[in-house]
């Protein structure tokens, strides 16, 4: 069973986030073994470009060879799209990192390092959201990689 | 105060999408009016063309001038984009909709007569997490509208 890593800055503060993502988390335990490492917001610094890099450091310590960053600016791929590039990282490695930047999003370090950048769409979502949309969007790569029908 | 009203067809089962709903709804009360009109699905139909067309009926019963239709393959438009559309829709009229279809789609008679198509990016959303998305984008549009600091 492929293991699939969610890297993030910041908790979910509000309960029903927390528990949109539980939902996501249990439907996809027959998939995959799920983790979420949930990184400290680097609050201490009062200057953006600090806090990115500190998180970034953070951030790069947990992602392995196979890792996708989520960016605004990274390429857009369809739902069958993203089904198809998790089946193909499946083939070559037991473990697949999604990144999502923290606030003030992610340092050029980890831009650099990570070169797979997938992006939601042109609208702007607030990190919670971000988690569960990258969640539903894994669940239903593996509904589709699977054949199942899946439009709820 | 302008009012913003959402169509969307079928009710959110889940408390936790309730609760996030509620959540923006709160938010949004000091911009704007809004309404959430959630039409019955019509799943006493077990051919999904008509599913869509009687849906599609009842969609159009509350749709004003001003309307969006949510489409995976209308125009994609950034948060800034969509707050500049309401920034100007709320000079020309009083009510602005928002239409999110059901689980199977909308129907030809619906993407003709609403004219603006708007795509939140190449992903496929279920339809309860196309509905948060929705209210945070507004929510989103509002502050961005007022200049407030928003990144959360």
């Amino acid at each position: 069973m492929i293991n699939i890593k969610i890297v993030c800055v910041g908790n979910l503060k509000e309960e029903f986030w927390r528990k949109a993502c539980e939902e996501y988390k249990k439907r996809l335990s027959k998939f995959c073994n799920l983790k979420i490492v949930e990184l400290d917001e680097q609050n201490k610094f009062d200057n953006a470009q600090r806090i990115v890099e500190e998180e970034g450091r953070e951030i790069l310590n947990h992602v392995g060879r196979s890792a996708f960053l989520l960016d605004i600016k990274g390429k857009e791929l369809s739902s069958e799209e993203i089904a198809e590039k998790i089946k193909n990282e499946t083939l070559v490695s037991s473990e697949i990192t999604f990144v999502i930047g923290g606030s003030y999003g992610v340092s050029n370090d980890v831009r650099d390092k990570i070169k797979n950048k997938l992006s939601f769409g042109k609208i702007t979502l607030p990190h919670n959201l971000a988690r569960v949309v990258l969640l539903e969007q894994i669940y239903r790569a593996f509904m589709i990689n699977s054949g199942s029908k899946y439009h709820k």
